[in-house]
């Protein structure tokens, strides 16, 4: 299912080929949030057209909005949504977390109200693998306890442990239920929990690695820890994982975030900050962050980027300043295909560099460029 | 600049030519909105590809934001906004009485506070030609007073005078000016007023087509006033207005009207409805409008209709009821699309039938099928 195509001399980036039911993914891969079955803002075709070989959908928000009976119906997600080429669903535990009410966690799952009327629901390790299945999804996430930051080595402790028994069961009704999609076998990926102490990340990637899934996540990442945690977190884990199973960091990141990942032996990103960010007017460039909202894009009749996207063609700076500012939905869909077109090309490039032996110039220049602190807003 | 290919036997409607700086418009014609300089939602090359061959925009917003000078340095609307087929531009006037606050109207002009800001503003017919010159749209308005209705015969009387001497001024202006754009020159539409009162309306028209205009545009239609009577205020107006030159009704309106008016003799069309509707989930189809919010469409799988845009194909209304539910832009712009393409295409049918001499048949289509009320939505 994932075949290690090459890999860097100078670091441990990898270039690898993972085969779903719904295609071939190359990897490293960023993967485009389409949260509630659409990407937002962005059409399909948009996507095709910029190289999205995979996008990830949330397990949570479908269930609540439109529910997975419809889904069912529609005959799974990717007819729902018309995109036929993969899809990863999170398991729903993240915004169960982040954004449900009255939540109480315990042994058997989570129970709380959603967010959106305050229905009271229930969601645990076997339910959030019924819905992943009944979506269809090519790769699902096993339930697992997002660990918040801070937190002390004994609360990592029990958390990680609750995600280890969570992901046991996951495994049991999966062994027992087979889901299929595309006419083939869903993948499950189980994620690796245990906050920013080495001992128990290792100890968690080591018990997931011998129940033996065709591919791994690092979770609890970007919770708020400093970033060198986070690269500490990769550094721990990363060499624990089977070379030849994925390996996905969840939730990621800046550019360069992105960068050093890799570097570390991540292959598979996603991120909401290309498309969240288009709303405020902020649209990425080699050099950082460009936040249009500034008075000095004003007269700026300049392309958005040299490297853009074709549909970002033909439109300037000071036009889609404009745009933001009476707040037209053209400006908000030009910058997220922009963004999205960005972190697309920017993860092609890192599997052009590892192929052709130049990933430590890659990054390097990468890293030199990017400024890592968004361009300020003007007061 | 305006040539008469066919006429209807069966009653005024025509087919026709115009042909602007920035190219040539087939009449009947719809015009898209694009209020802001940006067709809402709706990405320039998609209106090329649905066959908009002309669109609208607003001075008044465009005056307030972004202002004159930068679309000025940006080298005109056109460029401004990517879009290189024609532009017709409004005077300001109607928006300077529908949303500015603390408005008052003198013989000079109208004062005003802007509705963004609250800055004080004033348009006269003069300024009004100045900025439509620096836009440099193809199709210029002359500035006029939109008169309320209801209102008394006298008030209509008063109105319709001042709109006369501004239509003087206006034309004054332009005499002197000579606005080029496109490598041709600008053309000027006055518009007729004089509310529901035939001698007023009479009146204007006789003595805007004594002044000599390559266009004539019938305005203070849906404004409230009963169908019936936007009717007879066509039936007065067309027969003043010279056979050889194009005649637009302003603002208008729903299916029946367009076809209705067509066959009255009006060439050109404009109406914010196909992009307003489909933010509140509203899709045209050829038996009327239907409410994609509504429950009944929660489990349908069928598409939008048989008859949409391309990129509408592929999803079902129950996929697009999920995303108007949820407020993502996809729906906004499969609906915008759809609605757009509904317009196009109705102009389209028209154009045929009237070249093959079966508008009969094509008007009484449309009448029976179209039923004139919305859906209504679920409570």
């Amino acid at each position: 299912m994932f075949e290690l195509l090459a890999t860097d001399p100078s670091s441990s980036a990898r270039r690898g080929r993972l085969t779903t039911p719904h295609g071939v993914v190359e990897t490293p891969i960023f993967m485009p949030v389409g949260t509630q079955a659409t990407v937002k803002a962005v059409h399909p075709d948009e996507l095709r057209s910029l190289g999205a070989q995979i996008i990830l959908s949330n397990t949570y928000h479908l269930w609540v909005r439109p529910g997975t009976e419809i889904i069912k119906e529609a005959g799974g997600l990717h007819k729902f949504m018309n995109w036929d080429r993969p899809i990863l669903t999170d398991s729903g535990g993240y915004q169960v977390f982040s954004l449900a009410k009255l939540r109480k966690i315990k042994e058997e799952g989570c129970y709380f109200n959603n967010h959106v009327d305050g229905t009271p629901m229930f969601l645990g390790p076997e339910t959030a693998m019924e819905i992943q299945a009944t979506l269809g999804s090519d790769i699902a996430m096993l339930f697992d306890e997002c660990t918040p930051w801070p937190c002390t080595h004994d609360e990592a402790k029990k958390s990680m442990e609750l995600t280890l028994r969570w992901a046991q069961r996951c495994r049991d009704w999966v062994d027992q239920n087979r889901p299929q999609t595309g006419g083939g076998a869903q993948l499950h990926f189980p994620i690796v929990q245990g906050s920013t102490f080495q001992d128990l990340r290792e100890r968690c990637a080591r018990e997931l690695v011998a129940m033996d899934f065709p591919g791994y996540a690092v979770g609890g990442l970007s919770v708020g820890e400093p970033e060198a945690d986070m690269m500490r977190i990769a550094e721990w884990t990363c060499p624990i994982l089977p070379a030849n199973k994925p390996r996905y960091a969840m939730g990621l990141g800046t550019p360069p975030q992105m960068v050093e990942l890799i570097a570390r032996g991540i292959d598979m990103f996603d991120c909401v900050l290309p498309t969240r960010l288009a709303r405020n007017g902020t649209a990425y460039t080699h050099e950082g962050m460009m936040n249009l909202r500034n008075a000095k894009y004003a007269k700026d009749f300049s392309p958005l980027a040299e490297d853009t996207h074709p549909m970002c063609q033909g439109f300037s700076r000071a036009y889609i300043r404009h745009l933001i500012n009476t707040q037209e939905v053209l400006g908000l869909r030009l910058i997220s295909l922009h963004n999205l077109h960005f972190y697309a090309s920017l993860a092609s490039r890192a599997r052009l560099a590892i192929e052709q032996g130049s990933f430590a110039e890659f990054r390097a220049e990468v890293i030199s460029r990017y400024q890592t602190r968004s361009e300020p807003t003007d007061p």
